[in-house]
């Protein structure tokens, strides 16, 4: 039996608008006993999952999930490898997906939210948090349960994702194109990040929202207007949309990147589209769908290897360097998956 | 062959925010013919419709309908009287409903915009305009298709509507109460307007916005949040209507018209509740149900035998103040369907 040092970032106070990392996070190292009791296994973290959903659940009001309450470990989805075990399902070397949150080192249980992870070529142990992750999970059930893509995609479906150069709009909107072959449209923030969503991920046009003449270009970009917009962002973004919104248009509510740190955002102004236009706004958590991840984890990890689905990660190295990675997120400063690298896996090897 | 001197309302500009009705409309007298031509009749106006639906017309934008042209006759949906006919279908004395617009006389010919009006015991012809018209079908469909209250209807489904004392919140929100028997909350802008909803139209709790403890006291007519919100006015009440919506609710968007005057409207900020509480917001316009108009009529006239919908009109007097009273309505100053009385019916034995 042995002590480990376990370090942990937990949430110190609530931000009440953009997040001061110093502020809102404390580090702590804590003392962590390896026994272990029966059935439980240990875990040391690799990866953590940065993501726009963590701003809501720094704040203290209804939603989905409680709240992480203060002097609480921060949470977030992680991928972890198997240190010592209890359990002969959980194996030494084995990898895990778990909400181990910021922190090292974690001693768990099997439970639903322990999710195994199989490893087969061309696929790294981090696309468990992103394309096979709940990111793309989002991105899947978003489009084809919101959005209904299924019905709706083809070439005559015009669809337009924002923030497509994130984890989630970048699979969104290469579902759009390569599964239903619609006219897909990716907003992003700078002209690197469009030159990427034509030349990389192949989509239609690339539009820069901090460009002066976007609305311009947005309706140069949808002649036939939007049929399906998969929004990330919210924010003015949202409005342009919802000013080419199609007849019987959906707008699949994803997120809202842009108002998370606002004290009071501000709504979409031309929301009353939706009546003319007889148009749907709807959101959802991929949650909700966990009966169904098996086929969509299938139907994704396919298309990877079709070439249908590519993805980037932006890496951070260093779990000191969490805070202050998830204030690049709000920034835009990640292409595809943002992840904070916290530990090596161990090789076969050296276990 | 005689000709008549014909008083119109024609809009003289557009306005930019509030309306100033001097500046927005012009009177003028125009010579018409009575002679018609084959399958002609000439109608005279006798009740004109005031809907929240005309700043929108007034507005030079892409909606559902084309804007009214400047020195155009101002759009409504009118009441009239056959009082010369070259058709054998419409007899001199019958009623129609047509969109005359804003003027004392009209040359018609069949066509699908005019309707004969069915005469029968108890129901006056105004309410052609009103809970037989546009406004009383619009809540129709708006309950049954979107917000499916057929489905989602009963004793545990609370629904809430705003603008709930004027023509077509008060159709909603009876058929939710008496025809579904679910929990009702009305919202209007008065207390005498609240005690018209709950001793008169039987709701269950009728919530002044005006009220300084306006939210709290919806908290707690809403205990178990929002299952169906009927949305008439948008604004304020929309937001707070957000932060109570349930698990998989749904905001019927009927209309907004506390933002019709305003040059850009004030977006809903709580709109991401839609994605925590996995809620649709969803805008329609009645013409699209126009095949189903007949089983809805049917419905509606048997509930006002019934004695479950019961209705109110506030009637002005003199096509020379429909710009006032349109004015008016944006205030709230009515109960019920909002009406501009022209003519006087001439009766049978006048004829």
């Amino acid at each position: 039996m042995g002590v480990l040092q376990n370090t942990q970032i937990v949430l110190a106070s609530r931000p009440v608008a953009d997040i001061d990392p110093k502020a809102a996070f404390r580090t702590q190292k804590v003392s962590l006993s390896d026994e272990l009791g029966p059935g439980e296994f240990l875990v040391k973290v690799l990866y953590v999952s940065l993501d726009p959903a963590m701003r809501g659940w720094m704040r203290d009001v209804r939603s989905y999930i409680r709240p992480v309450q203060i002097d609480e470990v921060m949470r977030s989805s992680d991928v972890a490898q198997v240190i010592k075990s209890n359990n002969k399902d959980y194996r030494v070397g084995e990898l895990v997906r778990a909400s181990c949150g910021w922190q090292e080192y974690q001693v768990l249980k099997p439970s639903e939210d322990v999710v195994k992870i199989k490893i087969f070529p061309g696929i790294s142990p981090s696309s468990y948090l992103g394309v096979l992750g709940l990111t793309g999970l989002t991105a899947y059930f978003g489009m084809f349960e919101v959005g209904e893509i299924a019905a709706k995609g083809g070439p005559n479906c015009t669809v337009v994702v924002s923030g497509a150069a994130g984890a989630t709009g970048s699979v969104a909107a290469q579902i759009a194109k390569h599964v239903f072959g619609c006219r897909v449209i990716g907003i992003a923030g700078s002209d690197d990040k469009c030159e990427y969503l034509v030349k990389e991920l192949g989509l239609d046009v690339g539009l820069n929202y901090k460009s002066k003449t976007f609305f311009k270009d947005l309706c140069a970009a949808t002649p036939k207007l939007i049929d399906i917009f998969f929004d990330n962002t919210g924010g003015d973004i949202l409005d342009c949309c919802l000013r080419r919104i199609a007849f019987k248009g959906r707008i699949v509510v994803c997120g809202a990147i842009s108002t998370y740190n606002d004290v009071v955002p501000k709504g979409p102004a031309y929301y009353s589209a939706l009546i003319t236009q007889r148009a749907r706004m709807e959101g959802f958590i991929v949650f909700d769908y966990a009966k169904k991840y098996g086929k969509a984890l299938e139907d994704m990890s396919n298309w990877i290897k079709e070439g249908k689905l590519k993805t980037r990660e932006t890496v951070i190295h260093g779990l000191e360097n969490a805070p202050e990675a998830l204030v690049k997120l709000f920034k835009g400063e990640n292409t595809g998956k943002m992840l904070v690298k916290v530990a090596e896996e161990t090789t076969a090897s050296r276990l």
